[in-house]
């Protein structure tokens, strides 16, 4: 079993990094204060002597070596980053945990025959730079360099310059490392097993998603002066919009969401109809082919309903993950750790995206989840148990211990 | 008549300062470009022997003396301050008309009993500060100083400290001047002029406006992983406003408008639902009743939409003003004027607002519009002919020397 004490002191000072304005966390990915939280990672595993590289995305990788020098890593890790008003456990829990994982393992002079990584995924929350899994997406060949290295922020801003500018771009070669398996722990960051009274989800599959940016673009206009029959109104066209991802979503329940975060109206000016109006459609749903069908019909309509207000309508997929199928046998393997340790535990679809979506395209990858208080993320409020985070990390643990070979 | 040439070059060197992206001006309020314009404005004065006031709100008052020293000054002005993405006319050509006057006074060496004041408005836009026309609101006692100097932009900062920086927080008691008559030339900004193919807009009245700016509060939660019916949504809430503002709009035709320049998102994350959603709804008519009716069945409307989603919603009127009836024997001045002068006009209600309806409140007042392209304004592609503004002008500088008796 892990040190409880020792995991929750962690999680909590690593949350001093980056405060929120609520109690939770702004730390956000290339940030300063990401390569503030960086060195405290890094501090902690030089305690626990692990040796480190950095690719060219900035992701950390923290060796605990293995007895054979021939076996491929067991790599186990989340994300450090946060959301602009992000909780203390999403991502973090993760990091920690795995961390956690190795102490233990220190602790007791446990041995394993492959090495143990421990992961620090760059960005992936996405908040600032979309898409979000950023760096596992580009180890995992979804993505080119150049591509993430090009994405800015909404103040122009490029991920490439900003990883330099706080000074982690690393020298290795993204992806050319192979892994013996992956495994991440993470909140659920939804509601299922609070409400089960389950203390482990075993994750079988991630939802897929696609994040469809659109450009609506309608005339600068005055607010007082020009007649509604002469209005080019591309802020009434991005509502129909809303109202309408709202109705595709619920036409697709069960197991399908469909909402708006990001939204910028252009000039923004109380008196000014806008010229041009971005946002992005989040829809998600472990179905491939209903996701598909989603996605069709939210372009279609959209473009009917611009059309009739002659409204410009441009649409650009910045994010997507197709569903993502865990690999069973180490699905199993987080099964029957919870029923040694005597957790309580159902599976899980995760409803959120996780860098364990990207590394399954590439290793054998699974996840382990743990409660979260009123399936609450993604909120400064977000909030757990360290009894959860103790049952996930023992969980962890033992599924760890048995891919990497005592 | 007026010098054709030299006001539209001075139009044209005016909007070299503070330039717009596509065009036309961003020359907001009490920026950086707005203390270039204001100086290159009094530079001009100077040279036609104007004195200068400034009061505490940064209005400039450019004084041409009469010849009885008892007698008020018959004011003649506008703005020079624009929208983020504004036109070269919009205010502008009211400033430069009323000094062209002037100087067409001095060529001609014509003498009037009343003084003559050349007026830059200070904010009339409302673009970086609502309400819109704040220096003539406090001018005309329907604002209080503090109020105005406490008006915040995006960025947070106020109105007061950005007027103190750029130099032009003045000396002179806002209001304490008694104005003889109130002049004000504008462009028309919607599109009835040009489609009936008349030159001069002779301004009969102006409509009533309403800015209520909406605060919702929904939960800000995980896109991803929250169930459709977990969310507290406030962009779904938005969304079915701006329909219903719509809605409300076009029920009230004819004569009547409504819709929505400005939007913030929080935490604007594209996997956050939106724990707030501020937007102002701006409505216009020249219809009392009507204004009243439409703002109390937006704001009933809106509240029952937010309870059916269970989210927060506040409403606080950002900006006002009822309709405005212009001074019947000035208004008589401009029509005569026009008709002496040989050119086509016709009576207009202003669809905006302008510091002409403040000014009525203390004074007698009234305005002179002309055409302008496609009725198009706050847009950088705003555009007027030469023969326009030079017959606008023409106008004005009849109805003020009959006004300020010569
Ligand atoms: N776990 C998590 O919140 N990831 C961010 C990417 C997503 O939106 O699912
Ligand atoms: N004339 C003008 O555009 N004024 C701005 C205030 C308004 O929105 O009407």
């Amino acid at each position: 079993r892990i040190d409880s004490a020792r995991l929750w002191d962690s999680l909590m000072q690593m949350a001093q990094i980056g405060p929120g304005v609520a109690g939770g966390n702004n730390r956000q990915t290339v940030t300063d204060s990401d390569a503030e939280g960086r060195a405290l990672f890094k501090k902690w595993c030089d305690e626990a002597g692990l040796t480190m590289g950095v690719d060219q995305m900035g992701t950390m990788f923290m060796t605990r070596p293995g007895e054979d020098p021939d076996a491929l890593p067991v790599y186990v890790g989340s994300h450090l980053d946060t959301q602009p008003t992000g909780g203390k456990f999403d991502g973090v829990l993760g990091v920690l945990g795995a961390l956690e994982v190795v102490r233990t393992m220190n602790d007791r002079g446990i041995k394993t025959k492959h090495p143990i990584v421990v992961t620090n995924w760059t960005n992936e929350e996405g908040a600032r730079f979309a898409p979000a899994m950023l760096a596992s997406g580009v180890f995992a060949g979804m993505h080119t360099l150049e591509y993430a290295y090009g994405r800015t922020d909404l103040e122009g801003k490029t991920f490439g310059a900003e990883l330099e500018r706080i000074g982690w771009k690393g020298d290795e070669e993204v992806g050319a490392r192979k892994m013996h398996a992956y495994f991440e722990l993470h909140i659920e960051q939804g509601p299922i097993l609070e409400a089960e009274d389950k203390t482990v989800g075993v994750v079988t599959h991630c939802q897929g998603l696609w994040w469809l940016e659109f450009t609506l673009t309608g005339k600068e206009a005055h607010t007082g002066s020009t007649p509604m029959n002469m209005r080019t109104n591309a802020g009434l066209a991005m509502a129909r919009i809303l109202e309408m991802v709202q109705e595709v979503a619920m036409a697709a329940q069960p197991n399908a969401v469909g909402g708006v975060g990001q939204m910028q109206f252009s000039p923004n000016s109380r008196n000014v109809l806008p010229g041009t109006v971005v946002f992005t459609v989040d829809i998600r749903t472990p179905d491939q082919k209903k996701l598909d069908r989603m996605r069709a019909e939210i372009e279609t309509r959209a473009a009917e309903i611009c059309a009739e207000l002659n409204v410009g309508c441009a649409v650009e997929p910045v994010g997507h993950f197709d569903p993502v199928t865990f690999t069973p046998e180490l699905v199993e393997r987080v099964r029957s750790a919870a029923e040694k340790l005597g957790y309580t535990h159902r599976d899980l679809v995760s409803g959120a995206g996780h860098d364990a979506c990207w590394a399954a395209k590439v290793a054998p990858t699974t996840m382990v989840m743990c409660p979260c208080v009123d399936g609450l993320s993604h909120n400064e409020a977000e909030d757990i148990s360290p009894e959860w985070a103790t049952a996930g990390t023992d969980v962890l643990l033992h599924a760890v211990l048995e891919t990497a070979e005592v």
